[in-house]
C-alpha cells in the first residue's frame, strides 16, 4: 500500500479524492488537511463519508512528508507553487490539481493569473495530467499538473479532429456548461440555491482562465497555433459538465467519418465512450464516474464539426482524473480504484 | 373588447395564452379548444388558472369563426395550414404559433418538415411575428406567423451585429439551451423527471427544424446569405432559454463598441434590455415575462463576437410574443397586457 | 392613488412587494429602502424588475413618513418594533411582515425570540393579518401583523377542522415543507445550491419560532388550548410551501364529510380552492399567486384527519398576503392587484 | 463466486442491482432479463453502465434456473408470486423486491392489492428483509421479501421508540417524502419534469399500499397492535427518501434520552448513523449508499417524539438492501459489495 495525503481535503474535490483513495486497493489514506476544518472528523463534515476514520489536520509540510509517499494538492493556485518544491524535495510524488503547473509558458501564467510564479523552475518537470494526450509522460512522473474541468472536456472533444487535421486550427469555439459544484463549497450570491436554480447564465465570457490552457493543449495537438474562444455557463445541476466544441472543417467530412475517426482515436481508452451517429452525451450518464462520453456530428452545409463531451466536473474533471494520473505516476494499473460502475440515475 | 379564441389551448403555450388573454385589458377570451381535454374545465386541468371560468371544447371551425375576431393557433405544424385559410376567409385575424407560415420558401418548408404545404398561397400574406425586426409589417396584418422559441432568442442576439455589418455572414454558430417545457406537455422518456434532472444534453444536432428559420431571418437582415450552425440543448429547468451566438468579426471591434451598437439598436424596444459591459443575461431574470435580456462581448484575440440572449421559452419565445403580435395586428398598444412586472425568483 | 413605501425592499419579500405594488391599480410606489443596496437602481439588483424606475435609499423615518401613507415593513424582527411607533404616530398605516406584532402575549414573544419587546403597548392594537380568520378586524386597521409563511399554510389547513370541533385540540402535528427562498437572500452553507439541491432535510425540529404563532391562532379558533408539534423541512425548489397537518378526530368522519366542511368554510374566500375528494394540492399550482389550495382526507382506521395546504411562501405566505391586508386596511377591493392569473408552469 | 440473475433488470432498481452485483467481490452476474429491452445491451440502455458486458434477455424460468444460484426479482407484484415457486423448487435463493411476500397475512395482502395470492403457501417461509429487525431469520433463508422503500425508512425511524415502549402504540404518524425515481422509469403525467419540478405534493393519502406493511412491522416490534397513518409526498429530486415519524410519548422523555436510546439500539449496525442531538438527516448525505441516517427529538411540551430517517430510495430502500439481504442469505460478509464510500455531493 502506498501512503497518501490529501492537502485541501475539505472542499468538494478533496472530499471526492478522500472517497476515491479510501476505496482504492493500493492506496492508503494517512492524512487529510484543511485549514478551516482542522480538528473536525471527516464524517462530521461529510456524513456521506461515514466510515472514514480520520480528522482534518492543519496542513504542515514536515508532517505531510512524514506520512505520505504521494500528495494530492486540492488547493487554490499560488498555494500549490509553495507546497510543490519542498514536497518534491522530500521525495514525494505530487499530483497537483491547481492551475500552477498547467501552463508551460510562465508569461502566459502570469498574465492570466496576475501573480508572479515562484516555482517556475519546476514547470519543465511538470507533466500535464490528461492521460489521453500524455500517458507516456505521466508514467513515473514526480509532478503531475492535472487539467481544469473545462480543459478536460474541451480538449477531449476537439482532440481527434484537431490532431488528425480534419479541423482547421484558426477558430475553435468552446461553449461549455457546468454544474454548480464547479464553483466550490464557499457560499456566494451566484451559487445561492435561489439564484442558481431555474437559471442558465454565461459568466467570464472571453476572459476565463481556462482559455489559455485549452489553447495550449490544442496547439500541441495541432502542431500549429490554435485560437480558442471559450464561454462557460452555469446550469442548475450539482455535478456535470458538457463542452460543445465547434470546429471548421479543413475539408468536407460526414458525421459517419467523424464517428469513425473518434472511435478509432479513443479505441483503447478505458474511460472514454464514443457514441454512434446521432446519439449524444448527457452529463447524467457520467455522474460520479471517471468517464468521458463523446458525440460528434458534421454540419456539412456550414462546414462545421460539432464535437460534444460530457464528464463529471468533480470526476474526470478533477478528483478521479487525479487518481488516474496517480495510478500512472506510481506505475499501478491505470484503472485501479476507478472501475466500479456508477449509479444510473 | 375584442373576442379571442385559443385553438390548442391545453398545452403549455395554450395555457400561457389563456392566462395572458384573461389578464389583457382589451381582449376577451370566448373559446378555448382542446381535442384531448374537451369537456373539462380549464381550472380542473390547470388549478393555477382558478378563476378562468371556461371549459375546453373540441375545435370546430364554424364555432370559432362565430365567437372570435382573433384566433391564436397553438397547434402542431400541418394542423395550422388547414385552419388558417377558412379562418381568414371568415374575416378573423390569425396569430399562428406553428411552423406552417414562418418559412417564406415553400421548398425549404417541405424539405425540413417532410410534408407538402397545402396553403402555400398564403405564405406571401403571412408576416413574421418578430416585432423587433418586422414591426411595420405586423401592424394591421391578418396573418402573423410567430417565430419559434429558438429563432426568437437567436435572431435577437445576432441581429444588431449582422445587420450593421459588424459581423461576417459566413459562419454563424448558435448554441442554445432550453428549459424542458419547450418539449411540451406530453410525457416522454427524455422529459421524465429522472432523465432530465441533473442532465445537460444536446439533441437534434445540426438537424433541428428551427435552423432554416434562423438562417432566413439573418439572411434578410444581412441582405446576403447567412449560414447557421445550430445546436439545441436541454437543461434541467422548467422555463427559460439562452442562445449563445458566435459571429466572426468583419473588422476589429471591442466589447464597448458592441454594447453601444446593441444598446442603440434596441433603444426603443419596450421588451429588450441590453446589459452593460461584463454583465450577462440569466434565464431566471426573464422568467414569466415577454422580455429579452441581451449581453454581448468581443473576443478580440480570436476575432469573435459573442452575443447572448435570454428569454422565457413560453413567453417571448411563444405565448407573450404572440400577444405582442396580436396587439400590433389589432393596432392596440403594443405592450397591452404584457407590462406587469414578474416575480424576481 | 395611495402612496406606499416598502422598508427592506431588496430582499425576496421586498422585491415581490415591489412587483405587486407597481402592478396595483390603486397604489403608487414612492420609496423603496435598503441598507445594503442604497444608491442602486431596483432594476440593477433585479433585472426582472426592468421598468421599475426607482433606486433603493437608506431607510429614514422622516422621509418615509413624508412620501407614504402606507408602509410595508419587510424587515427582521426587532427592527420593526423600532419603526412602527413613529410611523403610526405620523399617521401611516403599517403592514408589518416581521414577527414583532404577531404574538399577543409579550412573554411568549420574549421567550421564543430571546429579546425584550420595546413596543408592547401596541400589541393590543395590532391585528393578525390572516383575512380568512380575521377579516373584520383588518378592515380599517392601522397596524397589521402579517403571519409567517408556515403559520399561514398551517392555520388555513387546520382551521375548519379545529373551529368546527371535528378535530380534537390536544395533539396537532404540522409537517411543513418549504422552498429555499424562505431562507432569504443571504448566501449560507445550507442554502448553497450544492447543499440544498437533491436534498430534503428537517431543521429546527420542535424549536422553530413559528410554533407559538400556529398554536396561538388555533387556540383562538378552538376556544381552548391547542398543542402543536411543528417540523419544518427544506425541499429543493425555489418557491412554495406545503403544510401537511394531522389532527385527531373528535368523532368519526369521512373524507367526503371533511371536503364538504372545508368547501363550505372557504366558499366565499376569493383566494382559496378546496379540492374534491382524492385530489391534493401541489405547490407548483400556486406559484406566484396569492392562492391557497387545500385538500383534506380522513384516515378512518386511525381516526386521523389529514389536511394539506399549498401556498407560495413568498406570495400568500408573505408579500401578496400583505397586499391583501393592505387592501382591507385601506378599505379597497380585497383582490385589487392580486387577481391576475399566474403561469401554469 | 455465486452466479446471480436479475429478473426485471432494466428498471431503476434493476439497474442499481446490476451495478452492485457487478461490483460485488463474491457475486457474478450471469443474466439480466427485461421484457421491454430484450436484445439490447445494458450499456446501450444505460451508458452509465459502460463496462457491463451483458444484453437483456426475455425472462425464462428454465434459463434463469440454469445460470443462477440466486435471483433478484425486481418485478411488479403478482409477477413475483408466479416466479418464486418454480425458482425455489429449482433450488435458487430468491431475493424478492416486490410486495408479494412482505405481508404475512394473506387477507391483508388481498384487500390492499386487490388480487388473489396464488402462492400463499410460501408466505410462512418468506422472511422480511430488514436486517436491522430480522437479521437472524435472513441468514440462510431461501426466500427473502425485501421491504418497500417507505417501510424501510419509516420502520427504522420508529423502531427503537416502539420496541422499547418509550412510544405509545396507538397513533403513529408517518409523513414521508420521496424522490421521483421511486415512481419508476415509465414516463407519466405526474413524473414529467415540468410537473414534478418545483413541486411538492402528497398522493395516495391514507390509502398507500405500504401502510399495512409499516403497521405489520411496528406491531411485531411492539408486541401489540400499532395503528399507522401514512402520507407519501413527491419532492423534486431524483433519489432520496425522508420519513418523519411522529409518536406519542408513553412517559416524558428528553431529546438526549432519545438520542441515547437510538444510538444504543443501532450501535452495531454497519449501515446506520444516529446523529447527535440537534442534528438531522439529509437525503443528500445518503445518496447512492446503503446507509440510513437517523435523527430524533422530543417535543416535550406536546409529548411527541419526532424521529427522522433518510435513505436512498433506490439504495437502502431497494437495491442495496436487497444485496445486504443476499449477503446474509448466502452467509457472506453482510457488508460485501456495499461498503465503498459514496460521493459527498
Amino acid at each position: 500500500m502506498i501512503d497518501v495525503a490529501i492537502v485541501g481535503a475539505a472542499g468538494y474535490t478533496g472530499a471526492e479524492l478522500t472517497r476515491l483513495v479510501v476505496g482504492h486497493p493500493q492506496l492508503s489514506l494517512t492524512m487529510v488537511t484543511s485549514v478551516a476544518d482542522a480538528g473536525t472528523k471527516v464524517s462530521e463534515v461529510y456524513p456521506a463519508l461515514a466510515g472514514v476514520d480520520l480528522a482534518y489536520v492543519a496542513p504542515d509540510l514536515a508532517s505531510i512528508a512524514e506520512v505520505a509517499q504521494l500528495a494530492f494538492l486540492a488547493v487554490p493556485h499560488t498555494a500549490a507553487m509553495e507546497l510543490v518544491p519542498p514536497l518534491m524535495k522530500a521525495g514525494l510524488t505530487v499530483v497537483d490539481l491547481s492551475a500552477d503547473f498547467r501552463l508551460t509558458d510562465v508569461a502566459t501564467y502570469e498574465r492570466w493569473y496576475g501573480v508572479p510564479h515562484t516555482a517556475a523552475q519546476l514547470l519543465a518537470e511538470a507533466v500535464y495530467g490528461l492521460p489521453e494526450m500524455a500517458r507516456a509522460e505521466i508514467v513515473g512522473a514526480q509532478l503531475v499538473a492535472c487539467p481544469g474541468c473545462y480543459p478536460t472536456a474541451s480538449v477531449l472533444a476537439a482532440l481527434p479532429a484537431i490532431e488528425s487535421g480534419v479541423a482547421a486550427t484558426d477558430r475553435v469555439i468552446v461553449d461549455a456548461k457546468s454544474g454548480v459544484s464547479g464553483a466550490g463549497r464557499t457560499p456566494a450570491a451566484g451559487t445561492h440555491f435561489v439564484s442558481a436554480n431555474e437559471a442558465v447564465s454565461p459568466y467570464k465570457v472571453a476572459i476565463h482562465r481556462h482559455t489559455p490552457e485549452i489553447a495550449q493543449q490544442l496547439t500541441l495537438a495541432a502542431g500549429a497555433p490554435v485560437t480558442v474562444t471559450f464561454t462557460p455557463h452555469l446550469v442548475p445541476m450539482t455535478r456535470g459538465m458538457l463542452a460543445t466544441v465547434y470546429l471548421e472543417m479543413a475539408a468536407p467530412v460526414s458525421s459517419a467519418d467523424l464517428v469513425s475517426l473518434y472511435a478509432e482515436r479513443y479505441a483503447d481508452e478505458p474511460f472514454i465512450t464514443v457514441h454512434g451517429e446521432g446519439r449524444y452525451p448527457s452529463t447524467a450518464e457520467v455522474r460520479g464516474s471517471n468517464r468521458a462520453h463523446i458525440g460528434v456530428a458534421a454540419d456539412e452545409n456550414a462546414g462545421t464539426i460539432i464535437a460534444m463531451c460530457a464528464i463529471d466536473n468533480l470526476g474526470k474533471g478533477a478528483a478521479s482524473q487525479a487518481v488516474q494520473c496517480a495510478n500512472l505516476a506510481l506505475r499501478l494499473d491505470e484503472t485501479a480504484g476507478l472501475d466500479a460502475p456508477v449509479p444510473v440515475v
